[in-house]
């Protein structure tokens, strides 16, 4: 057993778990895995103020994704809360949220693209999401693969009752983390995002630490 | 001559149109056309209560799309106003709202499909805007496209202070109505919601009208 994680379901229970595999996901890069039914991925932000675009695959049809749009109408919320799951585009849950220490995470927003940074006058190359998700989806999904809307984790976008959407500070401290737990095995995606024009990374992007588990 | 339009934007403006071509929508069936840059169509709600899920691509390039998460981060609203646009996934306009006098649209929820009426029940065949989608567009787009986000018309989904999001009744009243106009050549998609499992379509799913115009 490597480490505990608490787990918040209507009340906190402890999970011991082994830690098979982790990995820093470099400051502007991307990051891809398998994770099998059961296992546990954890996704850390060590500094802070850095957040991460996130997708999942059924590994076995790589067709069927976490969707946004089928999570909202699950859940009834803009993003679930510990002990509700991501549901993919098929109608059924993907990844169970099973521990959140920071509450704020996007999904209502595109992943930066290379559109976005010539938008803002960047003339030459700069890393983005999209152009992360695509390097290290390739190999796993083939072609230039549609990308779906991710999970920003970390991410702070306040959506106020006259309908405005704004994106604020990231409000990650630094250890924040999520866990989540595969119900189906996956392919999981992240972006450590590269964004330095607008908060979502504190203006200065850093690393994220992820590890995957299993039940001790 | 056949219609004039009212435009407001930021005072308004009197268009007259040219109709080009009208179709009935039938309750609960999909349709979809072609509109050149610079053209106009317009989706009313005879009945009232009813909503439609819409879709656009490029003409000349269907892995571009209208794209709800693009769409939110370039207009910082959950939809955009008369005057604003709807955004590609290569951050440009594809389609103006110029007119809007229902003034609720959803771009939140995932279009009605076969596996929401597995879980509502249903057995046999039950129609969705999901199934029509794929049945108007394969022969434009080929093979089981990707279903984008679509732009639920008149469908009313609240999102609460707490991150809450709840489906209403749809407000439309009979006679309701959206006008696009088109900045570039694009094909668009509708589905007459044959959704009659909860008030997105008032409980009875009716027809929807669409025409399409050019300046007089």
């Amino acid at each position: 057993m490597d480490e505990r994680i608490e787990i918040d379901l209507n009340g906190k229970l402890t999970l011991p778990l082994r830690l098979l595999r982790t990995t820093v996901v470099a400051a502007r890069t991307g990051w891809s895995d398998r994770l099998a039914a059961g296992q546990f991925l954890k996704i850390v932000d060590p500094c802070g103020k850095q957040a991460g675009d996130f997708w999942a695959f059924n590994a076995a049809d790589p067709a069927e994704h976490l969707s946004a749009m089928h999570t909202r109408v699950w859940v009834n919320r803009l993003c679930p809360v510990p002990g509700e799951s991501f549901h993919t585009n098929h109608r059924r849950p993907i990844l169970q949220l099973v521990q959140d220490t920071c509450g704020v995470h996007d999904l209502l927003t595109a992943p930066c693209d290379e559109h976005r940074y010539r938008l803002y006058g960047v003339q030459g190359q700069h890393a983005s999401c999209a152009g992360n998700f695509r390097a290290v989806m390739l190999p796993v999904l083939g072609g230039a693969p549609y990308i779906p809307q991710p999970v920003n984790l970390f991410m702070n976008v306040g959506v106020f009752p006259d309908g405005r959407v704004e994106t604020g500070s990231c409000p990650s401290k630094p250890g924040d983390c999520v866990v989540l737990k595969a119900w189906i095995d996956c392919v999981v995606a992240l972006s450590a995002c590269p964004q330095d024009f607008n908060p979502v990374a504190g203006w200065y992007p850093t690393d994220l630490h992820v590890g995957i588990y299993e039940a001790a």
